[in-house]
């Protein structure tokens, strides 16, 4: 026992949290996992222990009583230094309930057709959560900072987790964005009505609605409106998309562009890939699907024959404007199988608001780290013997 | 020459204008017609006689000194009555450059596929213009409406253009739409600095940056605020998009969004289908790429070999904010032809802000009406024997 603490001691992720059993790790340190499938489309909110976690580092340890969040104009005076109980006595508590998704989310399916650098996501990197708090205008107000005139062109957020050379993880919105959002970003202590857990940010997480989860900074301790962008790695030299012909022997960072709002996507959770189906005639398909930017779902088509025939699916309204569409839409569709066939493939693809769609086939968005991995979402099953 | 008349007289369409010769007629009454996209792509403005036309209705004759706006709330007394004059002398004039689209734009590979029922288009149903005239939000204002606050869902449009039972023109976009971009759409009385022509809505054109054609109604004289939808067959019967396994038999309209914010397109203007090139060993390709929702052009992708390979096109800057990147991105990239090939597929395809991509295929996308065809643009040419 004492041998264990001592490693423990010498580990930095050795003061990580435990994490519920059902998690599938996509690796143990830093700690990333994803829940099973079935268990995510089972409530429109996720449970704060089965929310994917996507972690760069290990989680800081945090004491909420010496915690301040500094906001800050670069190379200004002014700002602000705020404790968590200013945050949560001081300004009016918002409410937003957002879906997040890794930019890495199904990158298992880009694996199949080529390697790519990055964790060996399923389907299940994305979750949704209600998150509470302080609004970015209402927290830049109070720091003496008018978002829609200051002379900045982002907003970088820099959080209190930490390598092994010091460097914290950072990322940056542009500013078009955060003014655009400033009543919907959230400077968030609650997720889903309970303190957020270590792994998800505790004591404070940045919620910026319709884009990818690396901007969203977990352990937030400091806001900085510059005229630059973050310096992180993780925003100037990964998460960025490229086509299929970059890999890492000609790529250039600096010639893409920061992901931000994400596409279009949608993925089949029920029945699983390889399942055994129980009956022969039809089969009920279950999923989510989720755009970016705030778009609604308008459409979600279905096939149990490999993409012959389409079907609608039903859509369970999440109540949200289909352009303020910030959180996720779950669908059902029970449809037809095909007939004297002992396998098929079931596919799934969406239509937002914007009437985007996904594209048909993974290897037309292959890239060499493996994001925004959205193509129509296909799982192969066995169809059991007619006993009629 | 009498006879003429007299038939002119009778034909709804007899007062319609001239046209430019080099425009190509997808229909001639209405009078519908695409610019060869060699000459689109010339110019970054499309210059107001090769701008596509699509009209549904014989284009109505209008005197300007009588020509009046009327702007109200649907059932409630008050709004306003404005004369051309009102408009140009009253209010702030502001400009916005825009692409506009037509719904159909790219039908002509669908119908391909299967028919469909709409007209031919190619690829240059799109058109660029700088617009000038009065926000929105300026006339809803001055018509003692506040649009922020009015208890409507839908800003209704409609036109002076009417069928043979009387029915006028008409759409409309969400509440949504209008509150979001109250200052960026403009009931417009310029096109590129001159009158708006008569095909193109003489003497207003409502302009909805980064929404379909469909509901920026021409000869506009009537902006309605309702709690309703326009009732109009092009908003309720038309303009919707469906899966490919829905055709006249089994359509219910009533199921579907209407078409508003577009998804991402581009197509190859240059080199044309078909031709031969002039060079054994590169090519230069150039085309537009564009996307609704004010998203801009992150990326081009382009490939002289049927999609084994790609390149990035050089984009040519709009200078709009990647956030509200109204108006369509020219590009060009000149790449290496395959070696002992006679014959090749070029292809190109973008990505947008929200790091949207195209579908790779037609057939995926397929629908009755034929609309919303944005899949990888694809052009066969021949190559020269090479003379080295
Ligand atoms: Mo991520
Ligand atoms: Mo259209």
């Amino acid at each position: 026992v004492e041998e264990k603490k001592e490693a423990d001691k010498k580990d930095p992720y050795g003061n990580d949290p435990k994490r519920h059993p059902a998690l599938k790790p996509a690796s143990e340190k830093p700690f990333n996992a994803e829940p099973p499938p079935s268990l995510l489309i089972h409530s429109y909110l996720t449970p704060n222990d089965l929310f994917f976690i996507r972690n760069h580092l290990p989680v800081p340890v945090i004491d909420p009583k010496t915690f301040s969040l500094q906001v800050a104009v670069e190379k200004e005076n002014g700002g602000a230094k705020l404790s968590l109980d200013d945050l949560k006595s001081k300004f009016p508590k918002k409410s937003v309930t957002t879906t997040i998704q890794c930019s890495g989310n199904r990158r298992s399916e880009m694996i199949k057709i080529k390697s790519v650098k990055g964790l060996n996501w399923g389907i299940a990197a994305i979750s949704t959560a209600e998150w509470s708090g302080v609004t970015l205008d209402a927290i830049l107000k109070h720091s003496g900072i008018d978002i829609d005139k200051v002379d900045c062109k982002h907003v970088q957020f820099e959080g209190m987790d930490k390598g092994p050379d010091g460097a914290t993880y950072g990322a940056s919105i542009p500013i078009e964005i955060a003014r655009s959002l400033k009543n919907e970003i959230i400077v968030a202590y609650k997720m889903n009505g309970k303190d957020i857990p270590r792994d998800h940010g505790y004591p404070l997480r940045i919620i910026i609605p319709g884009i990818v989860g690396a901007r969203q900074v977990k352990w937030l301790n400091k806001i900085v409106l510059s005229k630059e962008e973050s310096s992180s790695h993780w925003q100037q030299r990964d998460y960025k998309g490229f086509n299929s012909s970059i890999d890492w022997h000609n790529v250039d960072f600096s010639k893409a562009q920061a992901i931000q709002e994400l596409p279009i996507v949608s993925a089949i959770c029920e029945p699983a890939e390889g399942e055994m189906l129980e009956d022969a005639e039809e089969v009920t398909i279950k999923g989510y699907a989720w755009s970016g930017g705030g778009r609604g779902i308008y459409r979600v088509d279905v096939s149990a024959d490999g993409g012959k025939t389409w079907h609608e699916a039903d859509l369970n309204s999440n109540n949200q404007s289909p352009y303020k569409a910030w959180a996720w839409t779950l669908w059902e569709a029970t449809v037809p199988l095909p007939k004297s066939s002992k396998n098929t493939q079931l596919i799934c693809k969406a239509i937002d608001s914007s009437y985007n769609c996904q594209p048909d086939s993974v290897e037309g968005i292959w890239n060499l780290r493996g994001v925004l991995s959205n193509a129509w979402h296909r799982v192969s099953v066995t169809i059991p013997n007619d006993q009629r």
